[in-house]
């Protein structure tokens, strides 16, 4: 399938982009949050639009016909830096980075702030749907079982509010292409919503990976 | 609970804030893709890293010390304007613009791009339940049955292309607080996802009904 690209970055290569458009990102995410929050005068406010349509104009000079997609190299580094939850490059990220075991394990800290309010002052329902498939799907990646999201069922047992917080999975079980796993989010007082789902490797990822020379790693973000 | 704020905004204010802050939110969404797709020089994106941080911090000179919560005003018009999915103000909403009808369904035409990806070409499966967790929310609201969700089950059909897609929901039943509502998303092919959620109003929210003199407008947006 299209845009599972493996080029052949070097790894230094890959860091210097890192430090490159990180910070863009990190700059652009700030802006996300001052435009809900700001309550400068109206002519300062279209004159922020018009600057930033102007600075669009420039990025878009030269850019990528569609999408990111998901890049890795040679060394088998996944590059998924369009996602929107753990992406470098995207502003809607928190981001949340990741920390993962073989064993198929994966957690986060991370902060959300305004641009994730659902209810006053609490993270929006969705986000925390959002932030936890990316989570299971993770650890399933971690554990050798990457999949696509076949179901998932949250258990919102309190409210999550904006402020830092955690969320972590787990691998429950495996029988061939399909993998169960189970995470949490939590803040300092205890757990608040609880997932489950269903994730199964799909068709034209197994054609893909029995294709090439098993000695070639194959991506392990299907989300 | 503090953030539903009933404030006397007329209408003919609220339209004008939607003048100036729709173009703004407008303008940094594009940014926000732009910061995925673009190619050009090094030189130039620590140009524009350093012209938004700049952008950011004059916007931040006069803001709201937290998140936006949610607003609304005598005519009984609501303005979630910091929600992650149909947030006038917030860049990383697509927006989605709900349609409702006061049976209790929901549904909406919108476009998914860059932002928004998980797998290569595809929407993040955390993004299709976003989405629809809000969908399903606006329903049971639109039905005169707000709450907060409680559970919410995916089931992924198939992959979600992004592009043109649309999201529907309706209420099935309604006990008391609880209301269970379903939902989908759609491209032109067909449904990709299903959705279903157990909504529950909660205990602050009905007391703050009951204190309320029953003419007044109460707020229908707890996601």
């Amino acid at each position: 399938m299209a845009g599972y690209v493996r080029d052949e970055v070097a790894d230094a290569e890959i860091e210097r982009q890192r430090a490159l458009y990180g910070p863009l990102a990190d700059a652009v995410r700030e802006l996300v949050d001052a435009t809900i929050r700001t309550t400068v005068a109206d002519e300062e406010i279209a004159a922020a639009t018009a600057q930033v349509e102007a600075l669009t104009a420039r990025l878009r000079a030269e850019q990528l016909d569609g999408p990111y997609g998901v890049r890795y190299s040679a060394s088998g580094r996944g590059r998924p830096w369009g996602n929107p939850v753990v992406g470098l490059r995207n502003a809607m990220s928190p981001p949340v980075v990741v920390e993962r075991e073989s064993t198929g394990r994966a957690w986060s800290d991370f902060h959300l702030g305004a641009a994730y309010e659902g209810p006053p002052g609490l993270v929006h329902g969705g986000v925390s749907a959002l932030i936890l498939d990316q989570l299971l799907g993770e650890a399933t990646g971690a554990g050798g079982k990457p999949g696509m999201t076949a179901t998932l069922t949250l258990r919102y047992r309190r409210a999550t509010p904006l402020g830092d917080l955690r969320a972590e999975a787990w691998i429950e079980r495996s029988e061939g292409i399909r993998t169960w796993a189970k995470g949490q989010l939590s803040d300092a007082e205890g757990v608040t919503v609880e997932a489950e789902g269903l994730f199964i490797l799909p068709r034209w990822a197994r054609e893909r990976m029995a294709e090439q020379d098993r000695q070639e790693p194959t991506p392990k973000y299907f989300e």
